[in-house]
């Protein structure tokens, strides 16, 4: 089963479940009015959005063209944002440019912020920022998954049975404000702004053989401004998948029925190393500081820029037969205007 | 107009009106089901609660008795809650028992961490920990506010006049676990499980003299085991306004309607330096690790411990005439049951 939001004017957008091919889609208004409130009550809802899912395949239901662009966020707000960081690769190449050694223990101990939820972007709307040059603003394309309640202290086990819906997601990311933050010793906030998440989300079964139960075997694709710049295999060098961050984000509270839990930047490694570019032959990056950060520790500093007014990134993964999962991500940074 | 949410066995509960002197309420359900919802239209929605307000005090209403306990936190759940540390005497005393010098920027800089907001504990529901040794259980008395949306890039000036409803928090830390998180560099996550807010939000006219637009000038009641153990003064000390701390929240995002900003752990000082317990004639402490930072500084070691099973904490505002203003936050901590 795939859903997605739309755009109705409303904080919280309109329920749709969508065909398999993304072409078309059916309101379901009349079974739950938000995607919030299906997951509010998933055990009863989700049979009744499952036979509108197969009313669709076989032109049962009564249709609509559905259009990426007329989607919000699957979840516009959610209660719950937490942000893992899955891919230790990533970490060790961040530390490496700037010579220090990380801890054995992120090995081991997964690492997971807390982000913002209350004013996710849409999949295709600008990211709107004041300032481009000092911000360094940066794209991170990501997989994740929204669960059911999961109660304080659950196991992996119980943290894989609470997957509900899977997407992606651009979590942006301003570079430029990052050390500042961290020197404060508080985490992230200002330098974490609105994320955007794909025009749809889908159930495990969706991904086929293509899941396993906690992590996704798909490459996911970031192109930049048209070209190619990731091609990184989301299942591979996933150090912890999604039952270990659950488990992880749930060892001192319970999380809420709507929770999304993201896997942090999709990295490969290439023979223990950095990867190379898409257009060298490797999988390539899926945000622009770690390509600087292989330019730093290879040419002693960073040259592709962070993104500016004008960059666009695209973020889409496909199945093995070359069809779009989720739709796509696509975002273009702009200045905002605070008039508007 | 004094605002809560009854337990009805439903997620978000039953928004009511609160008589001022906090012993009456009214069902407002045909004007707004949840708090939420009143607040995703606040200017269409709040002249109508005010009017049950007003009919309340005449007793042109009718009334159910009103109970603290079976009140949730105002909203059960939140799409954001940012969490300030704005009386910055506080930090400058965590700094000096570990023997670290306090960056001067952090007098003008505001400190805020991304809080989770999907579980928040009722104002009497117990603070339920697998663990009370290694975990370091703490409270943190603070005030809070909801605000209405704030666009990206507010200035102070706006974010004053987003202010909707005013109310008390205990911030729960796990004092345990905060250095092992913070040496990984993305600020708190298990280290800051749910928290409670006070049973009753009010809108700022409420405060009457002690609300100057920016801060509440009344003492922060936190009663610890029965025995006073913080009464200080939250319009003292406070570095940073909720103007100030919403628009740094709002700095490269905006804020969604129902979003809570935190104070941060109420603290005073006393002749420039740390103060003293209440029992000693002093302002007290709002948190265990206060009272823990002073016992290092003079005696080179802390020796109040953190809260264990059984410890209860209690957290009041009263007015000048001494009626309670928010109702009482009152959690014991208790063993967590997972079967439960």
């Amino acid at each position: 089963m795939k859903l997605a939001t739309l755009k109705d004017g409303s904080r919280d957008g309109r329920l749709v479940v969508v065909s398999r091919d993304l072409a078309h889609c059916c309101d379901v208004g009349h079974i739950a009015p938000t995607l919030q409130a299906a997951l509010d009550n998933w055990a009863r809802i989700a049979p009744h959005l499952a036979l509108v899912a197969e009313g669709v395949e076989i032109g049962a239901q009564p249709v609509e063209r559905f259009h990426e662009h007329e989607a919000m966020s699957p979840l516009p707000r959610a209660y719950q944002w937490a942000d893992g960081s899955a891919y230790v690769n990533h970490v060790e190449l961040v530390r490496k440019a700037r010579g220090a050694q990380m801890p054995e223990r992120f090995w081991t101990d997964p690492l997971i912020y807390q982000g913002g939820s209350d004013s996710f972007l849409g999949p295709r709307d600008p990211i709107a920022m004041a300032d481009d040059e000092s911000f360094g603003i940066d794209m991170e394309g990501e997989v994740a998954v929204i669960v059911d309640d999961v109660p304080m202290g659950a196991s992996e086990a119980e943290a894989r049975a609470a997957i509900r819906l899977v997407m992606l997601v651009n979590d942006v990311s301003l570079r430029g404000l990052i050390p500042g933050e961290l020197a404060k010793g508080f985490g992230f906030f200002q330098s974490k702004p609105s994320s955007a998440f794909s025009p749809v989300a889908v159930t495990p079964d969706e991904l086929g053989a293509a899941w396993d139960g906690g992590k996704v075997s798909l490459p996911l694709c970031v192109d930049y401004n048209g070209e190619p710049f990731g091609r990184a295999e989301a299942g591979r060098d996933m150090t912890f998948d999604f039952p270990r961050l659950i488990a992880h984000a749930a060892r001192t509270r319970p999380l809420g029925a709507g929770a999304i839990v993201g896997s942090g930047t999709v990295s490969n490694k290439l023979d223990g190393g950095p990867g190379k570019p898409v257009s060298q032959g490797g999988a390539g990056y899926s945000c622009i500081a770690e390509i600087r950060m292989i330019e730093t520790i290879e040419h002693g500093a960073p040259k592709t820029p962070f993104m500016r007014f004008g960059d666009t990134v695209r973020i889409e993964m496909k199945d093995r037969d070359g069809h779009s999962v989720f739709g796509a991500i696509e975002q273009t940074v702009e200045p905002y205007d605070k008039g508007a």
